[in-house]
């Protein structure tokens, strides 16, 4: 058990520069004096048959028995027999959502800086079903699932998330002209949940249009909800906005309060080992960690530390053209604080 | 029958503006002296029973005879009972693919100034299939269907446009990775096309990182390819990329060289009959259309008459903070050819 007033969570390291940049995260909460206590586990070697994937059964067991982790970058080995890691994490802890706040970084030069807006991705169902089959020779079918009771929840979940977050207006992002049914269920519930929001203005558009908007004026969003595919699509091409996955934090939510943040970039082995990752998405995944569990304070000091860090421009890692190595941004995150 | 060496084709010119810029058109064209002769076809009063829609027995009946048309922006009627005007001709006149040439166009200022690729989008199945059901209450299924037969044709039409257009390289676009069996057919089909097209690079993209690298930095792509939904999805967000729908051309493409050419934005009622509308796309459209004709120098003419009146900047419509109307446009267009 943990010592009085602090709080375990899970971390996973993972692979590639998952190490560093997961030490990183630990020096800068020492520094903030982030009252977590670690608790380490590592993508096996082997498939573990009680999860069919690299992730051990004792590792998921950590997240569920926490209630919040923290996740670096892994890179599902090849192969057959086995599940990917993010598709097992996101299965077997119920993680029905995922969360990005995704805002323009002053210092990190995009053709953006108007971007300031949370895409929220219904994580479970839709095109994701895993139902395919060959009809005739030539012929192939998957199927797109849509129910009532995962809308609703991330329907719920984004409203709630809008109202808390200071947030004006819900986006509900479809395409049911074509797809009446499935996209028209997805839409009908968050109508129900919208009515009971009174103040939060709700939306629909339609994803293409979406898109459009996005690129030419993505100022004109604030929180963005829809089923699974368009948030896998509409929450990358958002983190394209604003530099890409090396700074866009995620975090992924489930049943009772359950969360897991993580960095959605790859795990980088071209450059593992070397000291020359950059922390950013895994700092500010902690960051939105910390919000979720409401140590806002600490929250708060970590971000505007990153961001202070990042728009000094002295410690830019080598994706940023620069020279300092993930220990030197580290250092000056912490002297930041 | 049309004079001698004069080539007939059904023109739309739709509803709200498309009347106002088909006239642009067939101004442009006269003063270019293209020998083509129009057969004007009007979107119906009621529903014809044998289209299920508004559009005519006749006018699909004279695209097909012509075996080429230009269509304008048609607004389906509000209510019950008939098809989408869009969906009825892609169906009945066999409109397999969808292209989109998209480029940056000097003096029309977006975020972008690098953008020089072609989309092109299987148009006639996948997640458009129509086929959806509630399985039991609050569960609802939509089928995507993907086919060999579709597949390859669209992926032959992406090699064959490349290698005609001087086009290097062609992207496939997918989410094979989750839906292995849908979009791994349709990937395996433009693998086998890449293989008869030697002198086109050939390459494949998740569609998320696509979409993602595409706001970064276009200027990486080519020629990209897909499936229905995600061609809608990327054309839109191309056409942003560029400054909208009001400037990106369109063709629809069918068996035997039938081609539809389309302005692919509304048909903005607000300001129809008002001369105020920017006959861009539909010019650029027109133009894509002589192209397929093999009607090269007039086409070249007219895209660049067009290019140089956005470019000189003296007569900008609404759209583009101007107050040039449409007339004046289209007059300057025609002094510059
Ligand atoms: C790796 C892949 C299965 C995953 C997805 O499609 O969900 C990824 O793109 C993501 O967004 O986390
Ligand atoms: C109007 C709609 C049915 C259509 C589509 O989804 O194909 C449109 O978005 C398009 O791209 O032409």
């Amino acid at each position: 058990s943990s010592p009085a007033g602090t709080i375990r969570a899970t971390l996973f390291p993972g692979d590639g520069i998952g190490p560093e940049i997961a030490e990183s995260v630990k020096q800068v909460f020492t520094a903030a004096e982030v009252p977590i206590e670690w608790e380490e586990h590592f993508v096996g070697t082997e498939v573990d048959p009680r999860t069919q994937s690299f992730l051990t059964w004792e590792s998921l067991e950590s997240v569920r028995r926490n209630g919040i982790g923290l996740k670096g970058p892994m890179a599902t080995p090849i192969g057959k027999g086995h599940r990917s890691l993010n598709l097992t994490l996101r299965k077997e802890l119920g993680l029905f959502a995922n969360v990005r706040p995704c805002y323009s970084i002053p210092g990190y030069k995009t053709r953006y800086d108007d971007v300031n807006l949370v895409t929220i991705r219904e994580n479970t169902e839709g095109e994701y079903s895993g139902l395919e089959h060959e009809v005739v020779r030539g012929v192939v079918e998957s199927l797109k699932v849509i129910t009532r009771q995962a809308s609703l929840r991330v329907a719920e979940y984004a409203f709630h998330y809008a109202k808390t977050h200071g947030r004006e207006r819900v986006s509900a992002i479809h395409k049911a002209n074509i797809m009446r049914k499935t996209d028209g269920l997805f839409l009908k519930c968050c109508r129900e949940v919208a009515e009971k929001f009174p103040e939060i203005t709700y939306e629909e558009v339609i994803i293409d249009n979406c898109c459009m908007m996005l690129v030419k004026n993505p100022a004109l969003f604030d929180v963005l909800v829809m089923p699974n595919l368009y948030g896998d699509i509409i929450s990358d091409l958002c983190a394209g906005l604003i530099g890409g996955l090396g700074i866009t934090p995620s975090i992924n939510i489930g049943e009772g309060g359950l969360a897991l943040a993580e960095a959605v970039h790859g795990s980088a082995p071209d450059i593992a080992g070397k000291n020359l990752a950059n922390p950013t998405a895994l700092l500010l995944s902690a960051v939105t960690m910390l919000q979720h569990l409401n140590l806002t304070n600490k929250a708060d000091r970590i971000h505007n530390a990153v961001l202070k860090t990042i728009a000094e421009g002295k410690h830019r890692t080598a994706d940023l053209g620069g020279k300092a190595t993930t220990t030197d941004f580290t250092n000056a995150v912490c002297n930041n604080l």
